[in-house]
Formats: structure tokens, C-alpha cells, sequence
């Protein structure tokens, strides 16, 4: 080992631009030993690769992942490309004993995520470690929520209530773009933005999705094509050519977990006035807890537990030294935003590196993931009939 | 007619008491000529009944619903009974050409609402109007939600968010009533609560739910059985012997609109921290609309028309003088509670009959919630199989 | 005593009505015994207080108030006129052993207010019952901050936060109304709203205001004179003749409590989009209570005792049968309104009458509201220059 | 001009970090030409300097800060230490040419402050930028009110409403610590947090405080000794050595603004349940703005010209691309964090010294928000008085 822990981030995209910061940011206010950094960035494009790399901080750039793979300096693959290029790169650097971070969903299919959970578990005996980028886990509220569930303070869940409503696609003119194409994207709004709130609710109630029960829709069935791209939320002239939208607007599904909750889960890309709104609620015998990523340093409990008169909902600012990853950043009152979740993961994988920790979701749990995208798509396509998730684990 | 409405009120329960004070409170507050009045309380015992009247300040009484209908000198029947009594009473009322108001939900069963239905339709060609008591339709703030989504603020509608979420059976001992038998109660939560919500839902939008995918739940199977009762929310010794519960503790389901929309429903008695949180979210092309009866007088109004910068959901404290309803009674800012919606009804009630509007809904447009009652028991007993509303209309 | 208690209302407008409603409906919900009943209205006008009666269900009515006075068989002098008439009235039912229920504020001015305790005070040794309406006290989310101050649950008090914002007189052509002549209403925002601010503050922590640092405020100079009123929050034409405005529009202050605590007041009727948000927010050393008027079925309450992890406001729902009045009424989580605060206004006076429970606030205490009102006024005539409370009693 | 803007960040504690944290960031996110480096840190004690450094990433330190005014290639000298050294560092480093970046407050007397006002403007004169640290003007949502005000959106002001409020010495036995002696730190809580208060107010309405009648409360007179800190919000052990507080823990003020608005300000550290509630609320003559930095990426906005009908607060998400300095970061709805706010503050800086945009606020502005604290505090030791601000300017 190096020492420092040499990362290769694949993909110059947002994704990129954001995880160079965590790699960036994380050792300065995390004790890391060895510490991070970021050496190498892989793009489409030596120049416009080597310009990010220049943006980003980067010292050098290349317009092969292969080099990443081959290098003898780099320790950890760091792969920020869109899911349909995830499983290659993945296997390549997990056969040659890298240590692997995969931006989310693990891949476009299950027998891709199934492949790549096999590889990480081999890679695993001889100390690869991998990891699934759900970062929403490393939202201090949502940590603190996990924290009083293992403590059983919400008793037995009943119930799971999971939106993620962005809005970006409410109007019928907002430009096409890549993630409206199916060949490209695997699926619209479920994979991108359901997929978290499956992680979430399988992760905080430690509990799987063993069926599910599903509806898919694609309001807007073309949308203008644009050359020059117009940003999120834009509207495009409405007598463009336009382009046919192949993936889902939104989706709309009830799930049973192994213990027996019911779960309810609504993601969509039109729920006007709500930009970015991960919510989750679960309710269970003793309490509740309720999040919404809107406001995200706040975590919402209610202890049942408590006299009757004195209930209620309450308020924590999640931003207490006592609370998950806070005490590392500013005093109490101070909040986080939202890069902070991709620190917290590059902390979490590289204390997994050193230390010995879980690296979680580890590829399997993401392949669970991408077994109840997998159930929710097939029971769409059969009249919304109730669908076991094939080869759940619980 | 005689110079006052006289009205009949069958029940001495909750719903009882809150009628006795809408018909009370009515006429003081809203100029109805002839203004209505409480004549006649029945109930079941003689004396028992004659308390109550005592108490609601009715002066007369009586055993036996039939006097209600036979009596010439009364000319509204309201019926605040059990489900199951509904349609015997309505269509005696009906026949004889009494003004019918009756309590949700119509009926237990679609053959029974279907019947009601058929006889209002006729004992309205001879003047005779009825109503179901819906009571949410009369909250200020879903008032002015349905005014704006009628003046086309929202644009074309794509999601219904709808939630109906109660905590006083989360406990597993917490008593057995009667509400937990289906032979008496119809169904749990679904008829209870979940019927308020899709009879708002296809109100607001102006659409008939067309299809459903649904589950039910029992997560507790049977509960400590009580002599004395001990109140909402109490929970009885849990050595007593136990009560099977035979309807459901949850529900929840998609649903598809007649004009396009996607519904999401949930309802539950088991959400632990929400007394009665009724919701309900509709997001259109234009512009959402939001609203929790927990914050009743507010409503919550998303216009996406609006610069994006300047976007955001507003707070609107609907208390103002135009505003539905608000402007009979305090100035603004002084909110209104929970009974006010009887009174609201009774209002607009008496002024079906003495002034010919509109009385909404009808036994029609109630007799449809059932239909989608029904729809969600099919759909649940047929792994949750999407299940279109027989005899739909939109 | 007569077998019900037999009031007269004083006064026809918004509060004669306001109180005729509660008489109405508070034998309806509360037991009491002997059950009082609105006799008597007395107004300004034989024709218009006639009319007045019979929209409010009052039996008889007269023009001249010493009528209430005199009769025998009125039990109750009921004064909801304004502020400069009260210890007339108040003086000469006190005088006969009538029991006396006063709007706020008592007086326009301290002796008025000081020579009305003290004949209470003389009465009460003969049971007569006296009272002034505060009637925010009887809010259940205020009772139960009461409540939880009173069993220590906030430690020490530190601070006291309070604000009422009103918004009918921002725009500077909104019309001129009796409310803005000093002749007639005494002060302006001062009285009307500062008074139940004080009286809230002074109630809750248990500890009297002892001095003041005042500023008022009269932003706009005169406006626009109306023949006919054109009801609050109104334009009228800005070319209208104006009235001078002697009252003020706004004020603010800093006191000092007897119990070491520091508070901070402001009133005004100029705060944009508030339309009555009477807030206050008490500070201790374990704990603090938040409430607004704008949510009234909601206490925050932070229970500091709790470890900091687990922190945060609290929002109860107070609406459970072990609230205060609020098990009188409807089911948990079904908010109350406005008006509740007078019927269980009414409800406590009857039991003061009937068993002898305290009538709180009594002349005196509404004396010390009046005492801190003068002090406030001197302060701001006198450069903001701290003044104490001229004969505080804490 | 170097070709890289070199900075020498004077302080390792708190602030010192941030500020590291920010000049790191600013040039990956913002185009900076040319972008800043912090290239010297200098602390107290050349090793743990030289401890800090490394950990903040910074190549060199020095334990002297004459250092950072001397050395040729330093541009800019950015001042993190506490209060009573900022003068003497800021006038030797203004009087060499260098750019000066200073914390808040300024200095801890208006003498001090109106000296390096004067240096600052003689140093502009030969390109020298200088600005102070009231780090809150960069919140997105408090720039956006600015830019609502501005264009005239709030109409004439009314009230200004500033509550600064925390709880870390709630507890009587929370130890104590040097900001709590008035030798080292000045004031208490109103240099500390009310001078946000004051910047913010004045700032946003564009007007200055030109009066003010102010309370000042220590609650607790002395607190635990601690040798080793123990952290916000830790307690002592109660039977601890005490050491005298000689600031305040509480203030609260009434302010004149020049364009005649109403202020009422309250900081305090014993607000139990607030950990950082900076907030401000303005009423115009045509609308509102609140904001509170416990939901940091959200402005309250009530537009008073809207048809009363449809008027309310309005929660805009302050994420836009459109919004202020939003557009470099995060989709719209994915929220900042605070340390943002030091990162645009660092990129305003460095376009005031590249393209010569104005540097807000300069230290002129700065001292006049010292003015207002001298004026709070000869106020409080004059019975409130009304106490005009000295050399005042609107």
C-alpha cells in the first residue's frame, strides 16, 4: 500500500465533479490513515478531460478507464459513469484486486448486478473492497434514524411510506435528454430516483422487499430534441423536432418486506413545486421517524412511548457532536448540504480500506436493489399483479 | 313546507351530536330562510334517547325511525346511523318524499348505494333532495383548492397523493369495537377513513377513478375484548380475552383517473403520531395544491407558472372573506375547527332544497365511492391485480 | 338562584355575537349545572337590537343596558362593548350582586381599571363572581404550556418572546375606523392586541411584568374616511378625505419580569401575511414552549432534560381527551377554532359561579394588564427610558 | 500580480479552518481568474501551527503573523484571530498594499474599527480591497430577499425582526470559557451573534440604524472553571472552582432605522432548543420576508400584491440556477450547507480585487455596525434610554 490511497475517478459528469470534492474534502475534516487523494480522472476525451482534471484538481487525466485498471499506483476505482458501463469497468478492476466505489444503480440489469456482487464477494478473500454509492445513507438524519431503529425505538414497522418527487419534467416542452432514452438510461424514473428510496427503506428498517405490486407512466410520450442543451427545468421551442420518450415519468408501487411491513413508494419527475423531495416515513409500535431531504438536517421522531399528552413529533437538528458524522464539521445549529453525503461515503469506504469496517451497501445489497427495480418493471407489465422479488434476501 | 325546516336526526352517536350542532349553529351564522331546526332525536331506547335530546336540546324523541318518516311535520331525515341501517331508512324517507341527508359511506355494499341512488334520482323529479355527508368537501381550505383547480391553475392533473393516516390502533391492545367487525362495520380503515379520500380525490380533480391495484392488511389479528369501553386510543389489560379483528388495519393502492392521473392512496390507523392527518396532494402541469387537515385552515398552493425563481408553495391562511365559507364568520385569521364542516354542510344542505343549488354529492357520485370500494376489495383478494371501477363514470 | 343562570349580553357586534355562540354551545358540550342561557341582549337601538336578537336566538332584548342591571332575574352581566363604557356598566352590576363577565381590555385607563377590582373584590365577599375576557387563556395549546410551566417543566424562566402581527392596516389607504381615534379606543394596537400578549406572558410564567422600555409607532398619519365601512383589510379611494390617525400602529418593547426574566413584546397591524399570528415563546432552564395563534391546536414543546441527541421541538397535537377541554369535544387530532376560546371562557366562569373555582383572570389581575399598558405609554413618551410598573404585584 | 492570488490565513482556530475549507473550494466551483491559494498559515506556537497546516493543507506556516505582511509574495491577508488584534494586523498589512480579508466583528471598539476604516479607504486609493466577514450576507436566501428588496418588492419598510438565537448556555453549570470575559472577547452575546443581527438588518433594508434603547442580562454570574474545554453545550462539574462572566448572555434592543422602519432585535445563548436560529423577518408596504438559518436554503416570501385570495408565505427553495450563487453548485433542491456561505464570500472577495466589483461589507460599513453595538451598550447602562447611533450614516 501506498502511502496514500490512490484514487481514479471515472466520469468527469456531475458525478465526477462531486465525488473529486469528497476526495478532496474528506481528509481535512476526518482522520484517514493512509489519507486519499485523487490522481487520476477518466473522461471521454483527452482535452476535455484533461480541462476537467485542470478544474478539478486533478494532476492527471486519461481517456481510457483501462489505464485506471492497469495502473499499479491506483488503489481505488471510483466509477461515476452512467450504469450501462458500470459491470465492465467494475469486473476489470475488481479482477486485478482494486479496491471499487460504483456510483448507483450497480448496473442496468440484474444478471449484470449479479455478476458484479459474485466478483466483489471473490475480490473480497483477498481484501478488494467494494462499495455501492447510495450516498442518502450518509444524510446525518437519516443515519440517526437507522440509530433509533436499531435501538428499538419504533418497536415493530408497520408501515413505509418512501416519495421522491422531483419536478423537472412537469412541463410537456422540457428538452429530451439521454435519461429519457431507454437504451441509455435502463429505465426513467425508477432506477434513477426510486432506487434510492428502495436502498433507503431495505437499509433503515433492515428488512427486503420480498413482492411487489407496481404501475409505470409516461405522461409525455415525446419531448423536443435540442442540440444545445438548455439545463434542467428548461422549456424547449414547442414545434422542435421531437424526440419519443422510451422510459417511465413516474412510478407508483406497494411492497411487502420479509417482516412484515407494507410499504408504499411514489417516485416522479412532475410533482410541480417539489425539486428535490426524498422523503421517508416509517411507522412502527413504539414510534415513528419521517425525513424529507427538503430539509435535510432535520429528522422528524415521535416516541409513542412517551405520555400521551406529551407526544408529538419532534424536531432534531441533526447537527449535535453526539450525532452520525456531525461532530466531525461545525458546532451545533450549523448545517450540512447536500456534498456532505459524498464525504461521509468516501470516509465510510476508505475506514472500510484501513480499518476493517463494512463497506455498506456492499454489491450484493445493491444487486437486492436492482432484483426489486427487476420485480416492479415485470409487475407493470402484468397488470400491476403482486410480484415476488426472485432471490430476495431478508 | 312550514315556516322552519324541521329535521329528524336518527342517531345519538358522534355523529349525532355533531348534527345537532351544525343545524343548531347553521342559522345563526349563515341567512338560510327558512332556517332549519332539530325537531325530532332518535335513537335506540326510549330513555336513553330522551337524554340525549335533553343534551343536544332537541325537544322531542323517539325509539323508532319510522316516526321520522311518517310524521308529516317533518321534512329532513338525517341519518347519522351505522352503515348497514342506511339504505332501509333513506329509501322509507325517500318514498314519502323527505329531504335525505346521510352519513358516509352511503352504504355498505354497491347494491345497496346503487339502489339509493336509483331512488333519490326519482324522489328528485318530485323535489325531494338528498346528499351524502362527505363533510371534507366543506373545509375552506379543500374548497379553495377545488376553485383554483376549476379555474385551471393546476393545468392538466398527472398525481393524486392521498393519505389518511390515524395511530389509535397502533397498539395490539388497544380494545376490539365494533369497528373491527366486519359484519357491523362493512370494512376497517378502507370504508372508515379511505372513503373520505377518494371522495375528495375525485371531487377535487373532477375525475372518476377507473381502475385500482390494492392491498389490505390485518397486522393485528385480534385484540383484548372490553366491558366497558375505554376510549380511543386506550389500551385494555392484555390478558383479556381477545377479539378476532376481521377487517382491514391498512390500506393501500394505485389508482388510474379517467382523465389520465395516477393515484396513490393510503390509509391506516396504525401511524403512529398522526391523530388524524387527512391529505391529500395533487400536482398538475401548471401548478400543486396540498393540504393536511392537521393544518386545516391552510392550504398549501404551488403555481408553476410563476417565475422559477420566485416559485415555492405558498401557506394560505384560508380564512379570508372570500374565501369558501370563511367570510360567515370570524375576521381573518381566526380559524375555524372541525365542526364546522357539519355546519358547512347543513348550509349548503338547506340551500338545495330552498334555493335549488346543486346537492353534492349526490347518492350518485357516493354511490361511485363505493364502486371503488368494491374495486379495492376484488383488487386485494386478486394479488393486488389492477381492477377496473364497474360502472365507472367519469 | 334561578334554575338556570339567566345572562345579558351587552354589546351586538362582532363579540356580543362571539359570546352568544358560546352561551349557546357550552351546556351543549361541558356539564353544567344549573346551565346557563342568553336572556337578555341589550345594544344601541330598539330596532337594530331587536333584529340582533333574533339572529342570535337571544329571547328579549333592549336598548338602554340598565335594564340588565336591574331586572331580578338576570344572574349575569355579560359587557362586550367598548373598553370606555366597561366600569359604568361593570360598576353598576357589581353594585347589586350580579356576577360580571368583561371583555378585555378592563378599562381604558388605570383608575377606571382599579376602582373595578376593588368593587369586585367588595362584591366577591357577597359571591358575586367577576372575570375579564382574556380569552386566549382558554386556548388548550396555552393551557397546556400552562400546565407544563406549572409543573416545572421549563426550570427557571429566562425569557419571554411574544408578537402579535396583524396585517389590516398595511396598506396606508386602508380606512379609517373607530379603532384609530384615541377618543374612542383608548390606545391602538397597544390595547387591542399588546393587552392579551401581556396578560398571556404574565399568566403563563406566573410572574408579573414589574417594568417596561416602550417605543410606538404611527406609520400612517391619517386615512382615508369612509361613509360606509368597507370591512378590515379594505382600500378605500386614496383621493377619499382623510381622518387623522391618535392611536399607534405599532409598538414594541423590552420588560423586565418579577421572576428575573427578560421579555420582549411587539404588536402591530402592519406586518404583511400575517393575518393573526399571536405568538409567544417562553425560555427556561430545561425546557421552552412555543406557540401562534396561526396553528392553535399545536404546542412546541423542548424538553431540554432529554439527552441532546434526542432533542428537538416537539409539535403535540393538543387535542387528546387529556388536554385541557379538549376531551369535551371530538376525537383526538379533529382541531378546534376560534370560538372554542369563548365557550370555554363561558365554561369556566359557570363553575367559578356554580363550585367555586377560581375566575381567572380576575378585576385584579386585568388591573396589572392595565398597570403595564400605562407604563408602556410613559416610556415611549419619555425617550424609551425604562419605567417601572406603577404598583406591580407579582 | 502573481499568477495565482497567495493567501495567508492568520488564526487556526474555527474560523481559520473554514476559511481554508473555502479558499480550497471557491476556484473548483466558481471561475476565478486568478484563483486564490492559501499559501501560509500562521497560528500561536510554531508546532502546532505546523500541525494545523498540514491538516488544513496549507505548504507553510509561521507562528508570526508579521510574516504574512512582509513576505512580497503573500496578496492577500485574510484575519481569523479574535477581535481585539484585528486592527493592529489589518493597519499593517493595509499599510504594505496587501488585501485584507477580516473577520467579524471588525474590532472590538468603534475607535479601532473607524482606524482601519480610515487605512482602508486610504488603502483603496492604491488598489487595496478590503471586506469583513459578516459571512451570513452570502446565504443564497438572504440574497435573494436582498434582490426582492431591491427591486422594490417589499415596498416601503416597516419592521425589521432579528432574533439571534442559541442554547449553549442554558445550563447554569455550562463552563466557561474566554468568550464569556469581557478583557478578551469584547462583549457577550451582542458582539458575538447580534452583530449578524445588525449587519444583516442593515444590509437588506439599505438603511442604518440611527437609535436604539437596549436591555443587556447576564443570567449567570459565574460558571464552572474547566481545564481541559469539554465543548458547546458540555457541563461541568457544578462543584467546580467559578469564574466571574462579565458579558452578557442576553440582549435585546428597539432600533430607529433612517428610512423610518421599526426594529426590534433579541440575541441570546440561553434560548433552550435553538442551536443557530439566526432569523430576520421584514414587512413592507407590499410584502414580506422571513428567513430563519435553521432552514438555511429557504426564503419566506409573501407578495402583499397578489389577490388577497390566494396571498401567503411562500417557501421558495432557494436552489435555483437562478438564484444567488446557487447556479455553481448542485441541481435545483439539492441544498447547501454553511460552510458555503464562507466559500462565496471568499469568491466576492476575489472579484473585488480582479474585476472590481464592490467588496461588501467594507470596513466603513463594518463600523458602523460597531457604532450600533456602542450604542446598544450606553443605551443599556441608561435605563434603556433611547440612545442615538454616533457618525450614523444612511
Amino acid at each position: 500500500m501506498t502511502t496514500r490511497l490512490r484514487v481514479a475517478i471515472i466520469g468527469t459528469g456531475f458525478m465526477g465533479r462531486m465525488h473529486s470534492h469528497a476526495w478532496r474534502t474528506a481528509p481535512r475534516f476526518f482522520s484517514l490513515s493512509p489519507a486519499p487523494e485523487a490522481a487520476l480522472l477518466v473522461g471521454g476525451g483527452p482535452e476535455r478531460t484533461a480541462a476537467a482534471a485542470a478544474e478539478f484538481g486533478i494532476p492527471e487525466s486519461s481517456a481510457d478507464w483501462r489505464t485506471a485498471v492497469t495502473r499499479d499506483d491506483i488503489d481505488i476505482v471510483d466509477i461515476c459513469t452512467p450504469g450501462h458501463t458500470h459491470a465492465e469497468i467494475a469486473l476489470a478492476a475488481l479482477a486485478v484486486g482494486k479496491h471499487v466505489l460504483c456510483e448507483k444503480p450497480l448496473a442496468n440489469d440484474v444478471a449484470d448486478a449479479e455478476r458484479m456482487a459474485e466478483a466483489a464477494a471473490a475480490a473480497a478473500a483477498s481484501g478488494a473492497v467494494s462499495m455501492c454509492g447510495f450516498s442518502y445513507r450518509r444524510t446525518p438524519a437519516l443515519a440517526l434514524a437507522k440509530r433509533l431503529i436499531d435501538d428499538g425505538r419504533l418497536g415493530r414497522i408497520r408501515h413505509v411510506r418512501a416519495q421522491y418527487l422531483q419536478d423537472w419534467l412537469t412541463s410537456p416542452d422540457a428538452p429530451f435528454t439521454w435519461r429519457l432514452d431507454r437504451a441509455r438510461a435502463g429505465s426513467g424514473t425508477l432506477g434513477d430516483i426510486g432506487a434510492h428510496s428502495i436502498d433507503t427503506a431495505q437499509w433503515l428498517t433492515g428488512s427486503a422487499i420480498t413482492g411487489v405490486s407496481a404501475t409505470l407512466r409516461t405522461f409525455v410520450e415525446s419531448r423536443p430534441r435540442l442540440d444545445a442543451h438548455i439545463g434542467l427545468g428548461g422549456s424547449a421551442d414547442a414545434d422542435a423536432p421531437r424526440e419519443k420518450v422510451t422510459v417511465d415519468d413516474a412510478v407508483a408501487f406497494t411492497a411487502s418486506f420479509a417482516d412484515g411491513a407494507l410499504g408504499v413508494f411514489e417516485a416522479t419527475r412532475m410533482a410541480a413545486g417539489h425539486r428535490n423531495a426524498n422523503r421517508i416515513e416509517i411507522n412502527g409500535e413504539l414510534g415513528s421517524v419521517a425525513f424529507d431531504f427538503s430539509a435535510m438536517n432535520e429528522l422528524q421522531f415521535h416516541d409513542a412511548q412517551l405520555p400521551s399528552e406529551e407526544q408529538g413529533f419532534r424536531r432534531i437538528d441533526v447537527t449535535e457532536p453526539g450525532h452520525p458524522y456531525a461532530g466531525a464539521w461545525w458546532p451545533a445549529g450549523h448545517g450540512l448540504g447536500y456534498e456532505h453525503l459524498f464525504t461521509h461515503q468516501t470516509v465510510d469506504f476508505v475506514r472500510a480500506i484501513t480499518d476493517g469496517t463494512p463497506a455498506r451497501p456492499d454489491f450484493d445489497e445493491a444487486a437486492q436493489v436492482q432484483r426489486v427495480l427487476a420485480a416492479v418493471e415485470t409487475s407493470a407489465a402484468d397488470a400491476s399483479r403482486y410480484t415476488p422479488v426472485e432471490g430476495a434476501r431478508s
